[in-house]
């Protein structure tokens, strides 16, 4: 942040604003506070005959490397729809967006990942502009070693006990790196509801 | 948005860049494209010997009414982490995170409430800065009609069903205004875990 977008000063300093307990983006012209807070990643599980769908992606990161469709939400939308949205774009594919199916936070990337269980409309799917392919997998047909992230390898995993177990539950938690060090394993803290 | 954040340029447009599908902010002088997204508000419902804990709000909006200890989730922790922050800040309370219980969409202010089960560690509790006061309350004794926000009662509504029905489910959902008009009906739509 160089310069304030409400005045165009570059007198921006950084310090706690008062009342508040972090550091804050100020402008010291106008005063203008800057707040940076997490996003929230929004996606499906989209399921057809036993088989869910992946997207291939066509952009980077993870170029080339397969995943649930899923994207950034949107303002003016809700969750469920930017859910529906994404499958749409990534998959060209029109779904039916079911429960809340996981919700983990990844701090290191001020993320939240919000997955849905969802069915796709009909049997019509393709690789949207941000997509190389878009295909239904059974679960050993999975490329579980081409997975683009952690995230959506965990959520699948959970999809699958959960359908051996003939009951799917919501599971929420937490992605963090041992020691903020990227180069460590990932832990994964998960609690399911009952 | 008057000055571009980057370059301190004001030669700021509003268009849908390429390959994207919403119009964003854009510096025509050094490029850079602005996202805004919605943001997440993270508390709870803290229990303690069959009461819960609501605080009153020393702050606008709605100051003077109440409501359950939440707030905006920051970058670098984890929403059950900001849970527990806000509960402490706003009612110098130490709990202890519980299952996500509800999950709502409220795009007309481009926010989502994520909010857990939880309980008190302790009997220990007080207002906090933004809090003119931090009580437990049974639910005969729960102020209804002095709650700050329809998304809290939403919340506090289906806890007491749950606990009539002695099992607690996820629930997420969207609050949205019925034609976008603050004057009219709030409508609810919320689908549970099984």
């Amino acid at each position: 942040m160089n310069f304030c977008s409400n005045c165009g000063s570059s007198n921006i300093g950084r310090r706690v604003p008062p009342g508040d307990h972090l550091p804050r983006y100020i402008c010291d012209a106008c005063g203008e506070i800057f707040y940076h807070n997490p996003k929230m990643v929004v996606g499906c599980i989209a399921q057809w005959a036993g088989k869910i769908l992946l997207v291939k992606r066509a952009i980077e990161p993870r170029y080339g490397w397969w995943t649930l469709p899923a994207g950034y939400m949107e303002n003016q939308e809700t969750a469920g729809q930017g859910a529906a949205r994404e499958a749409r774009e990534e998959a060209l594919a029109d779904i039916e967006i079911g429960m809340l199916y996981t919700h983990f936070s990844i701090p290191h990337i001020n993320q939240v990942y919000i997955m849905y269980l969802a069915h796709l409309i009909g049997p019509k799917f393709g690789a949207g502009e941000e997509s190389l392919a878009a295909e239904l997998f059974s679960e050993e047909e999975i490329p579980w070693d081409e997975l683009a992230f952690p995230v959506m390898r965990k959520t699948l995993e959970l999809y699958y006990e959960d359908r051996r177990n003939g009951y799917f539950r919501c599971h929420s938690g937490d992605i963090t790196y041992e020691n903020h060090d990227r180069r460590q394993a990932l832990e994964y803290a998960v609690s399911s509801s009952p």
